[in-house]
């Protein structure tokens, strides 16, 4: 029996569209699942009752206290320690449930993560992972967590990357290539040419080399790194340019009496299309080098998006990634240790 | 009368699309131009001749020497100093045209501009600015020429953008956004920070702050300012998005008897559609902060797209963009210097 622990209170649509998420996650998803509650007992059950919502054998943990969108991050640890956000973070860091998710403000999310639930041993920065709506689907890591890299922290969301994609989406051997603004090794900032040495010399990831923008989208890695700046940059710029497209299209479509008509013959695939690229559908973006599985909800996640990040936290939950993680870092650590002492012997000599 | 110098060799598409391009930019255009052809002078009257192509009143200077695009971008300069770009930009250079225009090797054509054309007194680094084809279009600076950039270089490229969208688009008082993970002044590296802080001094220009990624699209802005590295990430992520979902959508029209009536019925509307989201629907980029007109036009370009870059380079040459650019870096050089001997005399007191 696995128990998640869900933060009702963050983001744009909660409670209502947690409660229904979670509603939907009880009839859809593993019936084998405990569900911890965390957040307002009143609109909860109001919201649950009204809406006809069984939210039997879930169990709800009272508190008034929300982390708003635009809160400082640090309050989850220090000033808002009874928000839902830090409740359901402690109760997680205790062993009370096996995974959090929560579609709150992102900033306090990662900050709460890494000061409540801690670091995987090994791990210099968690990144926020996104999986990105492409068939087939690829993970961002970083996606915004961390402005300013360095090429090993690169390294290891190439690492963790890599590991969740095997792990928790079972692809065999992931491809792990470089966000960069060109194909030769000597392309980007300083940053990524270093890392690509660094990536292409790590024989414990497939390294595809670098990856240009347009190139991500043709099926030609399964991780894509980035510092979190770039990350933000790219994974924004997919959303606005998907969501303006789509809009472009229904409006062409319901401008005219006979286009109208194509729209009714394309109503089904138009859908198609739209789920192909709505990012809600893969559910939420792991946090990873956490030694807990903490899934981040998009902010704007109506109930079907906050189910499907509920089905990632249970799957996540399900495998020993944060063990392969610690040990596929203390691996690549020995390999440098036993590197360097090779050179400094010689030196000696 | 204007006279436009043309780089038929360089390009995936060269010269056969030149040819067409520069066939259609005389019927459909100003006819008080005159254009000038470089390149295989056999090859392009025998493409003229075969497609009914009339080059009348156009002058064609011959050589035979190509620069790939793979060659190494100094080769300009240095090494195929006959090449159709390096003749061509000698030409724009010595004032026998009005601008120039090559679909060839975009470092090759960027190194030339600098070292041959020159850049307009005062300019740091010239930019390549991509028109982006969103309603109302935004001029990207810099879509990737400059990787490595200051505060100042980017200061630039938004009193450049500026003057750009201003003189060539008729755009009154053009907004001007930074490029960030944030809407709050705070965000992003250093540069973006630092930058931040210059824009908003600068009397001179129409800044609207930060923007994101997806809001690029929402019309916040009419110039996006950004280093290389993020623009061209930006750029190319765009395209290949866009790309992706066109074909998608026609992958889904003609996959069944009904959806393909559909098809029937939208066919109009689709080939719109995909003219919105065409790049080669609004010309070339301009190398902004080079003192003669030169525009690059997409390296797969075909005859349409090439006509357009052609339409643009007429369009730039007919402004004082050059002049003007000049004068508003000059103002904002004077201001600084007037405020520094302003703080270097109060310290002194």
């Amino acid at each position: 029996m696995k128990t998640i622990i869900v933060d009702m209170m963050g983001g744009d649509n909660a409670p209502l569209e947690t409660v229904k998420g979670v509603g939907r996650a009880i009839e859809e998803l593993d019936k084998d699942v405990k569900y911890i509650l965390v957040g307002d007992q009143v609109q909860i059950e109001t919201i649950a009752r009204e809406n006809e919502i069984s939210l039997e054998g879930c169990e709800i943990v009272h508190t008034e206290e929300v982390i708003t969108m635009t809160d400082d991050p640090i309050l989850v640890v220090r000033g808002k320690e009874n928000s839902s956000m830090s409740i359901g973070l402690r109760m997680l860091k205790e062993g009370k449930g096996d995974a959090f998710v929560s579609t709150g403000n992102t900033g306090a999310l990662f900050t709460g993560a890494n000061l409540i639930v801690r670091k995987v041993k090994g791990v210099k920065r968690p990144a926020i992972a996104s999986l990105l709506p492409l068939q087939p689907p690829v993970l961002l890591a970083d996606s915004g967590a961390n402005v300013v890299v360095t090429p090993e922290y690169l390294e290891q969301f190439a690492i963790m990357g890599s590991a969740y994609m095997k792990n928790v989406m079972g692809v065999e051997d992931p491809r792990v290539g470089l966000l960069n603004n060109g194909e030769e090794e000597h392309k980007g900032t300083e940053l990524q040419i270093e890392t690509y040495k660094i990536l292409k010399a790590n024989e414990s990831i497939n390294f595809v080399g670098n990856v240009e923008g347009n190139r991500v989208m043709q099926d030609t890695c399964d991780v894509i790194v980035a510092d979190g700046f770039t990350g933000n940059i790219f994974l924004k710029t997919m959303e606005g340019l998907g969501k303006m497209m789509l809009k472009t299209l229904k409006s062409t479509l319901y401008s005219k009496v006979r286009t109208r008509a194509a729209g009714l013959l394309i109503k089904k695939e138009m859908a198609g299309i739209k789920k192909t690229f709505d990012a809600g559908e893969l559910g939420g973006a792991p946090i990873l080098g956490i030694s807990k599985p903490v899934i981040k909800a998009h902010g704007s996640s109506k109930a079907k998006a906050f189910k499907n990040a509920i089905r990632q936290a249970i799957a996540y939950s399900d495998t020993m990634l944060t063990t392969e993680i610690e040990e596929a870092l203390a691996e690549v650590a020995a390999r440098k240790k036993a590197a360097e002492e090779v050179q400094a012997s010689e030196e000696n000599k």
